[in-house]
């Protein structure tokens, strides 16, 4: 059997990105329900926008030199033929003659022979008929070209780019009613444990409920991928290697997590090396140490600690690049919302080591300062994160974080 | 009609969060279908978690008083009389005779009569049946109690709290299948604008296609809160006001979008006043000056700027925590995603207003160095946004903030 050196976390980010291929398969799906997805295709503007020149400003829609000069000493006086009225076709807009203007409101369509708007409150209105300028404008004052948001042709969005609340807008202000997309990866879930049962079975002595693979679910679909579970596989070695076969060749990527005992930990990664090839087995952070990752018929196949704080803290960590890479993602940012607060205990850690503490967040109701409090929690325990507001995070150089320095906690 | 002065929008967040009432209905559902709802009430623990008390190492369940004086140089050596299997029933364990110790995983349980585990590392296996420790351990040492998880008892989760993928797994380690929760808040949006038309519809010279009503869905739904469109209505005032009317009576908060015109913009504020209390009229950020918050029928009433960009940020900076009130949720931590970027170019602003700034993420692919570079689009135009990774704040006491500054970037 190989032997593996532990690996410092971004090693093992960029060793595992390297060998992780996105899916190719796509599917082209409504616009309106493509939040979250990511584009398996170059997206070009199917044509100028808004279409039209607009107005920026509620006013009066002038031919620029006809302000000329004009001031609050010495005003100019305009004609007022008419009014743009919105969604009107500017086609059928009054021509402005020398003189006269014509009142627009915001994103009005400017009359074909109005050149520039002047604000509202830049003018007098004398009557129905006369207006007074106080400024002058030049020639697309206020004035939002035909081409202003899109260009017809432009390249709006690449393929790998995931879409949000704002591109879908994008995207239909566009006409662009359908996409496509990267399908949803199928992320297959195995529990090892021979002491696991499900949470709606009888429990008795000595057994433990299974949650990894719910917590795992949650934090899968959060990724717009889909989760599959295969169930609980007992400590034993042929029932855990046919379990991964069975996952591969149904799912896009396999997490297994469990395997707490010595025994059941070496199968994994016996299996794992038999059946692909592993290229990390040991992280440098903690919790998470025992977590190994490879690649089988080209799928990425990862092996999480089985207590639940690791499992859960490795695939923010881990699992998550790797998920975001196989589902077609070109541009990774960071995933967590951060809160800084003011640490209220001092944290320890081991120099070479990367360390993630589980914390509370509390905040003083009076000023809004948030404070953080070191949750010291065993990693075996699921409370350790019920009770966490977040996650704050001791890089490898450092022994300790001490009380009163401000963090940045990592918000669950 | 009653005017108003605009508000910072700390006040204004204030000042709304003590308007909002949290509503009030709620429904049980399965824990495992429960991701990012809010709990509707207080969550005790049935029971004690594990159970029963766990190993928390590798090693030897022993009795600590017969480790005393263990040493590398005087090992004490011990009978092994069994091994303890993951899922076994503690209570058909052999006794612990003094002398004897028993092989035991990490997570397995405690033969009754043993109070302390040697971790491998610390032993020397003889043969089958003896083991030598190098060192001593007291009562408990690597030893999980039987609620050492969660109490009996226990408050696990308050009313109001959010759950998160650990927090299901929490739920469902203590055999909870079903929760109390919130049901969703039903958030109605109407779109005012006579030049708008749907996405989907031929579109004439002048008019626009509606876009707002979808992100604002986007937004909704991340917030696991449920979007009901009640139609573009045009700028006329009993169009409008008959829209509002309906959309309060079948939802529990609402949102307005547009009115970009003078006159749409008074008449919202008018049926506003004139239906319910309004409360904020204007803030002082840019984009997003002209919005309303008001009660009517005891549901918030948010009338939105038009133009995307302003719509999309008005959401994140005041209408996301409103409606996380809606909703029941008591804390209210950050809610964005975080990245530290160094900006390429001077941003501008005016003393005494918030500004915020669309900017492009770029990242130095060599050593992972952020750049943010500042989009100077229009906030008509809804490829200001599609081109921004996120946003750049200056707070309302900043002028500007200079080329190469360090700076914040909220993610879209």
């Amino acid at each position: 059997m190989r032997t593996f050196q532990t690996k410092k976390l971004d090693e093992a980010i960029s060793l595992a990105l390297a060998h992780v291929e996105p899916i190719t398969e796509s599917e082209s799906i409504p616009t309106t329900d493509s939040f979250g997805r990511v584009l398996a295709e170059d997206i070009l503007c199917p044509e100028d926008l808004p279409g039209f020149a607009r107005s920026a400003m509620d006013g009066y829609a002038v031919r620029a030199q006809d302000t000329a000069g004009a001031s609050r000493e010495h005003p100019v006086t305009l004609r007022i033929i008419g009014s743009v009225e919105m969604g009107q076709d500017p086609r059928t807009l009054p021509d402005l003659l020398p003189g006269e203007a014509c009142e627009i409101p915001t994103g009005g369509p400017m009359p074909p022979s109005a050149d520039a708007v002047i604000m509202l409150e830049e003018t007098a209105r004398q009557n129905n008929d006369v207006v007074q300028l106080f400024s002058a404008v030049t020639p697309g004052t206020h004035v939002l070209a035909a081409d202003s948001d899109f260009r017809r042709g432009e390249l709006v969005f690449k393929a790998g780019h995931k879409l949000r609340a704002v591109d879908i807008g994008a995207l239909l202000a566009m006409g662009i009613l359908s996409v496509r997309v990267y399908r949803r990866v199928r992320v297959g879930i195995i529990s090892t444990g021979s002491e696991l049962v499900e949470a709606h079975e009888k429990i008795r002595l000595g057994q433990v409920r299974q949650i990894n693979s719910h917590i795992l679910r949650g934090l899968i679909e959060s990724q717009s991928a889909q989760s599959l579970f295969f169930g609980i596989v007992p400590d034993e070695r042929e029932k855990i290697r046919a379990a991964v076969q069975h996952a591969v060749s149904e799912s896009d990527m396999v997490l297994l997590s469990g395997g707490s005992s010595v025994g059941a930990r070496d199968w994994t990664l016996q299996i794992l090396q038999d059946l692909g090839q592993v290229f990390v087995h040991g992280l440098q952070i903690r919790p998470g140490k025992p977590t190994i990752c490879a690649i089988i018929e080209r799928k990425p196949v990862m092996g999480l600690p089985g207590n639940p704080v690791s499992c859960a803290l490795v695939f923010e960590k881990f699992v998550r690049p790797v998920l975001a890479r196989r589902s077609g993602l070109k541009v990774l940012l960071p995933s967590h919302r951060l809160a800084s607060a003011q640490l209220i205990q001092t944290v320890r850690s081991a120099v070479g080591r990367e360390d993630f503490v589980a914390v509370r967040v509390r905040i003083d109701e009076a000023d809004g300062t948030l404070y953080a409090e070191p949750i010291l929690g065993h990693s075996h325990n699921i409370s350790t994160l019920a009770r966490a507001d977040g996650i704050v995070r001791i890089p490898a150089e450092l022994e300790e974080i001490p009380e009163g320095a401000q963090v940045w906690v990592e918000l669950l």
